[in-house]
């Protein structure tokens, strides 16, 4: 087994997964992997996670179809966030879209540009 | 104020957001928003988020210079976690780096690929 004592696990033993399309560079879908999961893999190749809602391991595509190949996976500077680049066989979302993110867009201000008046951040 | 019905906020009220440049499409960070930092990000051009560790709001650059101008905001398939495209000023790290995922590589299995046969999920 595989050593990787530098991932902080949450209080549910759980780290958080951004999913990124190697070649479009798409952000697919976030899921969650405990130590097993993130062993299984590294060790194996293919992304899987744990089923928060099923509470159970879960291999990317063992259904669906949909298999996730490892392509590299990252870690963030506090330790407690992963970025997996994969080969992301047919759509990543269980809805059938590429991306679990081509769903919503919601409204927002995006034209502010660096060099605007910065008014206090006022709170409620 | 916007409504913002469709996000899930979690138990602590949070929802987690992916942090993406708008430009080179490297995931910049992970943090997470409640309904008042989102509200601020989506009226105001400039990404807020729930600061953890500190309990209050922060407004990303406002300390370091590196501000977040956001350019689009997705909520994914099940509503409760954000991808937000930003157009970043210097790096996104308070490390110094340009991605908070620029710290480190683990160690994978990357040849596989479609088509190789598929071994039974052996779990722990």
């Amino acid at each position: 087994m595989t050593t990787t004592p530098e991932v902080a696990f949450n209080e549910q033993g759980l780290v958080p997964v951004v999913v990124q399309d190697e070649t479009s560079k798409r952000v697919l879908m976030v899921a969650y992997m405990n130590r097993e999961a993130l062993e299984l893999t590294l060790t194996t190749g293919r992304a899987v996670y744990w089923s928060r809602s099923r509470g159970e391991l879960w291999r990317k595509g063992d259904t669906s179809g949909n298999a996730q190949f490892v392509r590299r996976v990252e870690l963030d500077c506090d330790g407690d966030t992963l970025l997996i680049s994969v080969e992301q066989v047919g759509p990543a979302c269980h809805t059938g879209t590429m991306s679990c993110f081509d769903v919503a867009v919601l409204p927002a201000v995006t034209n502010v540009v660096p060099g605007d008046a910065v008014p206090p951040l006022v709170k409620e």
